[in-house]
């Protein structure tokens, strides 16, 4: 393992150490936590705060999609382990300026029952506290870790429409309604090149031949649906296309938004040509993206590979919603 | 080589087709080149043209830093080669509106020729032209394509400095003055775990043993001045910021500007722990920078590695150029 850190044992402490000192005109952290919160947070008064976590090796996701516009706080697990509970509780705590907390969670079962516990906690000090799962790895319907399927970069259109909302003063229960109606319309697949390689653990997640590429691989090394020789990028293409068309019915009627994810170790210059792909394919079906980012939002380390997500505009609202403009570290208007 | 391509000819070609087609709100392609330029010309009017550009491999740089308040053209060479004089012609007539144009140049042999041949060609036309060669990479005197020192991601901060004047309506002239004065204040040095591949290559430009790193290696794989084995990222952060400190002299009396610049293939949390590093090291000299940014901007394909830019702020001015709003691809604000 040949990776720029220190203890392998500190990785989260120090990054999110350099994450806010980096920007603190931004973020801060939230004391005694490894969670980060809004630095304007005295101009949320009256609104709606939105939280969001998980495990760490995700990054950008969440913390640098804190900020005005998107999320109000963000809390990081240990790598690839849930936050816990009274992290999470923390985090809700330094998000609630009177109007209730809305909790994003990615569909893992340690995260879906950790942010459940900080609700309660929460509770009990009544802030009133709603959540919605995502869920829309289409790959694999159970897998390592997740009941159901996993949640990984649709989770960012999540936070960039919800956070929109909240930041016009939508009600907590207008935010749960909408975060409903938004999650169905929202599917992602993946392809990993190569495996992450968590710091304590100092290895690859899985091993893959120097000509093979895994289908529908998670964000944390799960198992994906097949695995085979690498095609050329219009090849892998049309196979996630393809299967993200299957759920969602293309059309050239509708409207729709597109997020080409990297992994973390795949540069840009892939990205971009697996973005001109796309588009030819999506233009023979008549359909052109009304709102597209290509790059590094939801990442696993080191893992090669990418993701693509395809929301579906069901209310022309929701693009409006993704275009409102904010003020994070990573999401650019 | 795995990689995410369909021709390794084609490279170039379909990746400016899929950034143009990614983001039309904020640029466009000139017609039969591979350079982009804004998407609201249209709004340039009586300000000076600015446009950058060089060998791809180093995405976002150039072209994602087109857009308004930063430069108005990028002209994009085929992979680690420079740009052709006509396509480099191409953009400057694209970028100018009658005011002039000024080119950033990093100081590549084939980059700084075939930019002057290009004015040249302006000039003919009555188009003005002015140039900076940006040199600010203090790993080695001379290097593989290099007379004097190379250009890297400290060009990043010069285009941003540059294009906050130009669209606040400065003149030709007055850029050149600022591009002159910030020049000598701006210093780079990076350390790489691996090397990058060029894709019509196939593998990479050289090779490090499973633990062994190399400082100074330049963004094209060229050699740099020690290999050795890896060590904490404080100790990474110790050589390069004392390689820095004795060009800068760094002083709590002055003002700073950082860039750690990821290399294409490290993830976020090693930049962000080299950054709490280098926070913690600054602080030690009473240095707390008063601008700093984390990221992918300067990349070098899928090599592995960061570099650390500091820029002196030796005129308050340019503290409010690096602050001022962007629309661009990649320069978050």
């Amino acid at each position: 393992m040949k990776k720029i850190i220190n203890d392998p044992s500190q990785v989260v402490a120090e990054m999110v150490d350099g994450l806010v000192r980096s920007y603190p005109d931004i973020v801060e952290l939230i004391p005694e936590t490894e969670a980060v919160v809004r630095a304007d947070s005295d101009t949320m008064e009256g609104k709606v705060g939105l939280i969001s976590g998980g495990g760490s090796g995700h990054e950008p996701a969440h913390a640098g999609f804190v900020g005005k516009g998107m999320l109000s706080a963000a809390v990081c697990g240990q790598v690839f382990t849930s936050p816990t509970p009274d992290q999470i509780y923390e985090a809700i705590k330094a998000a609630d300026h009177g109007k209730g907390v809305f909790m994003v969670v990615k569909n893992y079962s340690g995260d879906v029952m950790n942010f459940d516990m900080a609700k309660d906690l929460a509770e009990m000090d009544d802030i009133r506290v709603k959540s919605i799962v995502v869920d829309d790895d289409i790959a694999v319907e159970n897998s390592l870790y997740t009941q159901g399927r996993r949640g990984v970069a649709g989770t960012i259109l999540m936070h960039k429409i919800l956070g929109a909302a909240a930041d016009q003063g939508a009600s907590l229960d207008e935010i749960a309604a909408l975060a409903q109606a938004v999650l169905p319309h929202i599917k992602t697949i993946g392809v990993a090149l190569n495996a992450a390689t968590v710091p304590e653990v100092g290895k690859p997640g899985f091993e893959l031949k120097e000509d093979e590429i895994e289908y529908g691989v998670g964000i944390h090394s799960e198992p994906g649906y097949r695995t085979e020789k690498i095609k050329p990028s219009n090849e892998l293409c049309q196979e996630l296309l393809g299967k993200l068309d299957s759920e969602l019915h293309l059309s050239e009627d509708k409207s729709y938004a597109v997020l080409v994810n990297g992994m973390g170790a795949t540069p840009l210059m892939e990205q971009y040509i697996f973005s001109h792909d796309l588009l030819n394919q999506l233009e023979e079906k008549g359909i052109k993206p009304d709102f597209m980012r290509v790059g590094n939002y939801m990442t696993s380390i080191d893992m090669a590979g990418l993701s693509l997500t395809i929301l579906e505009l069901a209310d022309e609202a929701w693009l409006d919603y993704l275009r409102y403009p904010v003020k994070t570290i990573a999401w650019n208007n």
